[in-house]
């Protein structure tokens, strides 16, 4: 190809893959954008509240995840996003004793960056609702209000769970 | 350096390097071989018991959360490893109504094989106990034995949880 039929090519190959990109994640959620391949991340904790009869997995990115098996968790370091992946609970058919996941709820995250989100007590927050991934967008101040009790802790509530 | 003087470094290097990994690796439980990375394992689902007071995450290898996404897990392909890590409930301090994780108690793993484990159902069970994860090694029957209510679904209790 001439030089100039090969640079047309290649924009329009960046065009037409931006796009399928943006096509494919999720919009932003208070303006954080969606934190894709957070399905691969390793726990950090799980937890069952019976106040609304939900499960919980606490699952962190690479800078998280470091941070909690360190204990760099005061404050947790910038860079580090920490997810939680809420779904209804409900009985296991073949064992009545235990709680697990039923419906899907929603996907939220804390984007720790203590100067881009300074306004906001050092974290981004965003959450993803339904299986749909429809961003939440009511407000940072509505997920601020819920974390109070624990504004001393770093606004986190999660205590990373015990690991060999 | 001369060529034998840098062969024998290389060898060393190996030396040295393996018997770390043999080292800190835990000894086999019931013969099979400590699945090193698990904690960086993607969950497939989580679990709260109320018999024994524990909660579960279900995480599994590359194999295994391939088959849990795609729906193929009737069977689990072999090469697919299911580990379920198990802590003692507790309370959260900041939150009453969340049950955590407290005391870590054990990680347990199904190894699908149906070749080299067809006399254990096409499993081999392994389990390493403690945060020192000592080996446990009473034997497959015992694993088996819990998990008969399941043995028309390929004595697996988990469901994968919905994700989107």
């Amino acid at each position: 190809m001439k030089t100039p039929v090969r640079l047309l090519a290649f924009l329009l190959f960046v065009i037409v893959t931006e796009g399928q990109a943006a096509g494919n994640a999720p919009a932003p959620s208070h303006g954080v954008p969606y934190p894709e391949g957070w399905k691969d991340w390793a726990t950090i904790a799980v937890s069952h509240r019976n106040d609304n009869n939900t499960l919980r997995v606490i699952l962190g990115n690479d800078v998280a995840v470091q941070a909690a098996r360190a204990g760099n968790t005061n404050p947790w370091p910038d860079g580090a996003i920490l997810g939680k992946v809420v779904w209804k609970d409900t009985l296991l058919e073949n064992w009545k004793a235990a709680t697990v996941p039923g419906e899907f709820v929603h996907a939220e995250f804390m984007f720790r960056d203590s100067k881009k989100y300074a306004d906001s007590h050092g974290w981004g927050w965003a959450r993803w609702v339904g299986l749909e991934q429809k961003p939440f967008d009511e407000g940072m101040a509505v997920c601020i209000a819920c974390h109070t009790p624990v504004r001393n802790r770093g606004w986190v509530f999660t205590e990373p769970a015990s690991l060999p």
